[in-house]
């Protein structure tokens, strides 16, 4: 598949499933026992931004959270998949940001609420362009990092997601088909924390690829 | 817009907003406080089953809960829409299950977890052809019906919602944009309960239109 093929998985994709805690050292930031299983939730595909846009703080909240994620680009219809063949249904990788307003989550959480408003507002999702399969030898070793101004916030790597790849799919798609351009983020690192207006927030995966996004307030159109 | 753009738009949609808790008596029933905001989440287009089709039973679960709801289909893209031009952007309508597997939520709730797993499964949204805007001449004053079996289990009306459509997608536009074949479900009247495998569910709108659909146990392909 050409370049411009792959930058249109994100387009055709209908869903965006994001995993939850699969790096032990952030369950354990963020005081929360390390799964069993994955935990998952959605995000929709109106939350996504291209690079070099700019993140928006909605009202009245004064900051988001960032967590550097990789996210998984699926390159056709996905259902009850084995992990054995399970990389054959991957079409490319991208880097993702799962902006996070952690107070939202918290509140949430202690009333056994869903995080669709923590997690799935407009610009919650940048991402950088789809890196074709080809070109990333090995998806369970990259290292991820994220940068908030000069200061390096996140750098992890891979190596250390509890539930890998072939995992993730074969697990999802024994719930629910994943089709063309749907995205796995892949679950963050530790070092999440908060990033406030005027700042900038760089990230990347090493040798690979980086993305920049600003950060401002939501203005009301 | 002829029927068959109205069918077109279930297809080219994005993302299922489902809306908990908006009738008092069902909020009560299962034990919730009523709402001073929507509770809002997600439901992922792959989970759709057309009129007619099957609902499947997921292992290990000997049951799924039955919610009827009013389905809204938007028409066009809507963001930060005051409740004044909401209904400018709904496209028709179409009845809907909001199938859920209610012990992996009630698990979900208690661990403060998302119910991408107990609302998001294939065949989770039944859904019903959609009726033109122009063929539902009041939406606030509909009756949901739904029988398994011939036990009747759910009558409700619409009138009874706690957050009307127009304000729901004010609502919900104000965090995400909401695009053409983006559904909103309305949330469902009392009544809910569980369906085993042999069981049928029918349900409609009365006077509009209604829909039937098998239950049985997932086999994995
Ligand atoms: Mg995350
Ligand atoms: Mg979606
Ligand atoms: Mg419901």
């Amino acid at each position: 598949m050409a370049t411009a093929a792959f930058q249109n998985l994100l387009q055709v994709g209908t869903k965006i499933v994001g995993v939850g805690r699969n790096y032990v050292a952030h369950a354990k930031e963020l005081g929360n026992a390390v799964p069993k299983e994955p935990v998952l939730f959605l995000k929709p595909t109106s939350s996504y931004l291209e690079a070099g846009g700019t993140i928006e703080i909605p009202h009245p909240l004064e900051s988001l959270h960032h967590e550097v994620e990789l996210a998984v680009v699926i390159s056709k219809r996905a259902r009850d998949v084995p992990q054995s063949t399970a990389m054959d249904y991957v079409g490319g990788y991208a880097l993702a940001l799962d902006m996070t307003a952690r107070e939202i989550q918290a509140s949430a959480k202690a009333a056994g609420l869903p995080w669709t408003i923590a997690k799935g507002q407009d610009t919650f999702t940048p991402i950088s362009s789809v890196l074709p399969k080809a070109s990333v030898l090995d998806p369970d070793n990259l290292e991820l990092w994220l940068k908030v101004d000069e200061e390096i916030r996140q750098k992890g790597s891979t190596k250390d997601m509890i539930f890998k790849i072939p995992y993730l799919i074969s697990h999802i798609s024994s719930f629910m088909t994943l089709f063309e351009g749907d995205v796995i983020l892949t679950g963050t690192p530790e070092g999440v924390g908060p990033v406030k207006a005027g700042q900038k927030i760089t990230a990347g995966i090493t040798d690979l690829l980086d993305v920049n996004f600003n950060v401002e307030k939501r203005k009301k159109q």
